[in-house]
């Protein structure tokens, strides 16, 4: 197998996005649960968000949720995230909380809605040429509940129009990314539902529209890997949303529900050329910490990402390309096992300590006195997003 | 084929609960939308759900959800409800909606949080002595998100052990059915996670403890119809939850998204021996309707348990029995696709006219000027439930 | 809702493929029962085939599985269809049942093995030739068991690379189909696992391949009408495989498990012009009859199909339209199940008679003596296919 | 977290049965491919087996399936076991192949049919006798394809009918262990599709009647671990039949598709008692190897359970109480996975040496030369099972 040493050059290319949503509040249907010291405005989030880039360097960008995180300055917005060590990242559009999308967004049947939905999108795109973001994510929660309800083939065609106005706005250095879903919050049918739409979508646009990949939204058993593999292939990754899921869209930490799923995704994120810097893959963690502790959280989330990544670079290529090129079944699942079986995680904290970071991010993070500070000061106020 | 005329007397038996909570605005976690006319009390619930047994004459029972619908005097709550025509139905528990239960509630390993959520079952019990309830409905969202959150054992031994506390106190004439989820809220373990557990939890503790099974509680693909078979085999089942989906608990209108599975579960329920008010088991709906209006919603609802329990009543029962005896694969299939397939709505129609009924509820609802009158009536003031 | 008269002449246009290995025995890897009078040449399934279409008037074609329905003379073999009154369809290619193709066939890592399979599709298009079949469906069994096993990546670039190969050798009237398949026999990765990979696929080949799509190869929960919806909109839709399922492949009865499914499927098809002669879009069966006769069981699934699309014709598009547009979720679900609800049997029956055709083809051809016969006749032998 | 030396001895206690069958072929409805050195008796497959056992002591017994292994003098093959380091252990039986069984066994609607397989049980425990099995394992094929194909209630009656006259004749030192199955071969209903079915039947006949959990016979989602402990907490948890799938019932090498997953299942397991030779709970593993060679496939099946053992017995329990306690989620998770994600691998090996065992079993294995030996000398014959 390849040895630790030889892949801790390529660890430093690892950057993940946090979605400046994921340190609010979140929770079901059921019931929203609050935790002391939730951030009350988009710096409060960013503070939260540099934290865990503090003690892991993993994470040097925070995705932007608009209108969440609509600021009046946003090249203020952008100072204060650089004096904290992060920059500002992607741009994330929202048409699922006013009551004129209730029958949908960019696919309604409306052409005010519509255009209403589209200009926020240009509005988004505004806030990306103040932040120097270069990616405008966009997640439909449009679709419809009862079969009858819409014409979903005059929703498609919609669609295309719409993200066509989008796309046309765009800046010469800007993407859009277009995220798909199996279901909700619609239950008969979602607008993008599968990875096939998203890049019908997108293949027509041009070549700086890529498909969104949240690994949450897939049917029951769906081989993600493989579809990770075909959008490399097909040239049209353009991003990842991390989480994991037992069930549905649970929005569970990254690697906690199927540790050797993340693996065996990153696996083919290493082969397919969408790892580092140059490869135009974004990662970002799109999470819900329902019951945990959101800056601790999403720290769990970027080290399970980095210790799959280092797993994945651990693999012996050369080995694995020859036992299947010969057929030996067990021989190369081996090969892939040995890789993922092997613990790095001591590794990583002599690695992490090499660069002045700390061995054991979550305890230094603990013993650091910052989420007693922010439970005691961040009083009173109300959290901006999910349901503001 | 069975005729119409045979089992029109039979229709006549058929009583379906409505739940307060239906007539309130519901959601998804993303999003709830406002509707106008929304129930700002529970005697504005009650008003709602009484318009649709005015036009069905299928409804005669309305649900309680305690907290939401806590009143002073439920003597005059239910006085209330018999001036509009409908009695009190079961009594909900509601054990996921205070911080406390964060972490679970009759599960919980906290034996103050524990004695706090029997406690609310005691006093759910009085509720029922007031109104006259038979049944102490519990649904628990107790559960984790996350592998090694929890002792799974030591919860399901707490379960027993709060459950016991809750039976003892119920009076004689007086039920307890337990609710089964597949998941959500919890995204790892939920402590009553299908029919099996409550089975087993239910059957330690008496006869007249039983299961409830929400037709939406299930993993893809379930038999359920095979649920209620076995159910009603063992002399356990007790209630319907009645909604449908197409991915998780969609809590879709019963009907809509598989109406023959509708079909399928009420011929079991029929030739199980659960069909009629002697039966012991009850029908009651749990839907939200997210986008569609609350009250014709409901009707539809109804009308849609009825049309299904009209085919079911229809299937030719001997010459079924004799094809399946002569391994007639084609032919016993055959059987119960016919009695599916026949349209019902006309003979349904007339039936209701000859009881004084219009033929046609949903459309005299929307000619009577209810939502109108509603809407401009109920302004101000907030919803009670699902969050409030 | 439209009338039944308006809509009778549109169903002269249907025409349903009948599969020739359907006749022979199929089983599951645990068992495969016989049953008597199984065919044991190519000349008697399509005898049988035609029993179906004599009845029906539904199936004028039979697809053959190359080689399970090889014979040295195609030309004989057409004229021997012709005079049983249909003919001969779509030819299918088998790279499943041969030792060498245990790991891939088009896919294979080793260029040998995958030109084997190539020939074999070129030999497909001679028989093509010669029965002037204008559909080539290729469905592959390519995947792997174990992660690790395969070069996913490799194989999908092989893949392309012999489709090419392929798609060059057909004449100008013909056509290539590429199945997908959600999984079995594979159980990690297929390397056509859905439509997305498949339309990717057929996009890069050229005008005349296309999808096809077998209603039992997707994910618990996928939403068949929207790819359906899809497919036709990108002008991608060649041919369907119907049947239908509760779990996994089942391979049931057409419209068995979900007869609404069924419906919302056809009603996708004909208002997205895949319906009629001049839609380019096949329809074909592809069921296993395990349990049940196998000529009755063709028979019921062309009935079902016929009165899908005959619901599925009497929507009443412009009032559907309406309600659509005016947002009323429940007015315009309650017109799409108006027509699904419609019984539609009688009418079936008398426009069946008004073209000389039996009222009840079930009756007629169980009165018929020919299932006697064929069990009489066809003693010894060794069934061609699933298996040979 | 715990040392490997201090569970080092209970290591001692394991023992994974092999079932015979796994060294036949096996594949899919579509194809089963042969391969050099297939045993074609009971005697050739014990010495397979016995070849697992042999390199990692782990596999001391060996299950029968009857008739697959029907032999005249099971003294005799018990001595030839014993002769290569291995008894004989579970007894299956077989109702699925006989052309009598194709509308159900222990269910059939005719007497004559039920009492010819429950007479073939009356044979299987005869064989017991002989051979000193201790259990008396029963899966069931039985169920229907079709909707109104059979009375699924009669069937359950007939089914505890069947079972009783069975378990009466069990010696005071047997047992019968139920296997339950979500579906396949039957596609519309299975007769024990959950354990739920399993356990209201087996609580039904008394203390020897058990349940049998096969890993792979589950709905999408399930959660496994959680079944585990609620049969354990019953006490009615007999069995295991192990082994993994993405899918449905793919029969996987166990831990091959979620090793996570087998962790899990693996600490409920020691946690509730069920480890170990008291524990009365027998692991079994039930896997296909369609595609891999059968001896290392079992190897690789016995050292990945052993593998996922030794990380569960790891777990700090007094930590991860007090962490559950605290209600710190991300703790106590912590807690779990740091077992899961120690590196067992060489521990096991040193282990294996201090033990005379291979240090790499898979290794020696290979380098016996018996895979050579066995394909050499095993020309001729057929195989018994799966087909024969």
């Amino acid at each position: 197998m390849t040895s630790f040493s030889s892949i801790a050059a390529r660890l430093e290319e690892q950057a993940i996005e946090l979605p400046s949503w994921a340190f609010g509040n979140s929770g079901t249907r059921f019931k929203v649960f609050g935790t002391p010291g939730t951030p009350r405005t988009p710096e409060e989030k960013i503070a939260d968000a540099a934290q865990v880039n503090k003690y892991t360097a993993l994470s040097p960008t925070v995705a932007l949720h608009i209108p969440w995180d609509k600021v009046d300055d946003y090249t203020a917005l952008r100072t204060f995230a650089n004096d904290h060590g992060v920059d500002l990242g992607t741009v994330n559009s929202n048409t699922f909380q006013d009551d004129d999308y209730k029958f949908g967004s960019l696919t309604h049947v409306d052409p005010t809605i519509r255009q209403k939905a589209i200009d926020h999108h240009f509005e988004c795109i505004d806030v990306m040429d103040q932040t120097g973001s270069r990616d405008l994510k966009i997640w439909l929660a449009d679709g419809s509940n009862y079969p009858g309800q819409a014409d979903i083939r005059g929703r498609q065609d919609r669609l295309a129009d719409s993200l066509q106005k989008i796309y046309d706005c765009l800046g010469d250095e800007q993407r859009m990314v277009l995220e798909y879903k199996f279901f909700e919050p619609a239950f008969y049918h979602m607008d993008v539902p599968d990875w096939g739409t998203s890049y019908a979508q997108v293949a027509a646009l041009g070549e700086r529209a890529l498909v969104c990949l949240d690994t949450g939204h897939h049917a029951p058993g769906t081989n993600i890997e493989f579809i990770v593999m075909q959008l490399l292939r097909l040239g049209k990754l353009g991003s990842f949303d991390f989480n994991s899921r037992f069930y549905a869209d649970d929005d569970l930490i990254v690697g906690a529900a199927d540790p050797f799923q993340l693996f065996r995704i990153l696996y083919e994120v290493v082969r397919g050329g969408g790892y580092g810097a140059d490869s135009g893959v974004a990662f970002m963690l799109d999470q819900c910490h329902n019951v945990e502790d959101k800056v601790p959280g999403q720290m769990r989330s970027v080290l399970n990402v980095q210790e799959m990544t280092a797993r994945a670079l651990l693999v012996d290529s050369d080995a694995l390309t020859a036992a299947q090129d010969a057929g030996d079944v067990l021989g190369a699942n081996g090969i892939l096992m040995d890789a993922f079986y092997t613990d790095v995680r001591a590794d990583l904290a002599a690695w992490r300590e090499s660069r002045g970071l700390p061995a054991d991010p979550m305890a230094a993070y603990a013993a650091s006195g910052y989420q007693q500070k922010i439970a005691e000061e961040r009083v009173g106020g109300v959290q901006a997003g999910w349901g503001a």
